[in-house]
């Protein structure tokens, strides 16, 4: 998680949103980290965790990251939770909840629904202090 | 919707999962289209819609496709749902109805939920019988 929380300081000073993840392949060892670049690639997609799903996929040169864990610094929206799950991420790690967009523990919670196919086990509010107060001072100097 | 439909064709002949996804900008010039790619791309989130949207948003230079209209052969999951209100897409207009995947009309509802901050105004079912039937072949013969 301490990479993580790096890469989501990095996006900030690139005036991006400060969110990172991280993916550890089964033997323990980093596959993939990144931050939120959305602006940066002006792409919507671009979060964090997508950006790591296919950094690591494109490593292992396989579309399922079997045994794999993720890193992530906020709950993942929606579209991040379903692709985690497509991408059959074996645990999940996240900081700080997101209850205004969140999709795991809040909104349309993903991996509670009859149509998600895998569900990775849950560890939520690992470094959520620092996580949330990278995003809580990030908004504040931009109000 | 045609070309839509092309791009579903052409990802059967790669082994792919027979879906295509068209955006038209606000004049309505076709930005982008694509069929999935999940297998070719070893990248779990390469959908035909999120390779659209990517291709569409790096075409305008912007992460929001505003009064860009999505063209796709079948209702889109959870994550291409997610994807496509971050991208601002005005219509949404789909094929074949998606009980077991969908992230629309069925599962999560996506637009639906609170947290959801943008809904395009929806057009299920147009070309729903040759999207569906491109999908029942597929399966068929894979079976």
């Amino acid at each position: 998680m301490e990479r993580a929380l790096r890469e989501a300081r990095l996006a900030a000073e690139r005036g991006e949103v400060p969110i990172g993840a991280v993916i550890v392949g089964p033997d323990g060892a980093m596959l993939a980290a990144a931050g939120n670049r959305t602006e940066q690639d002006r792409d919507p997609t671009a979060h964090a965790e997508m950006l790591a799903i296919r950094a690591a996929a494109a490593k292992l040169g396989a579309p399922r990251l079997v045994d794999c864990d993720l890193y992530v610094t906020l709950e993942p929206c929606p579209m991040c939770a379903q692709a985690i799950s497509f991408a059959r991420i074996r645990r999940l790690y996240w900081g700080a909840a997101d209850p205004k967009g969140g999709g795991i523990e809040h909104g349309p919670r993903i991996f509670d629904q009859p149509t998600c196919h895998h569900k990775p086990e849950l560890y939520p509010g690992l470094s959520e202090g620092e996580a949330g107060e990278l995003l809580r001072v990030f908004f504040r100097e931009r109000r």
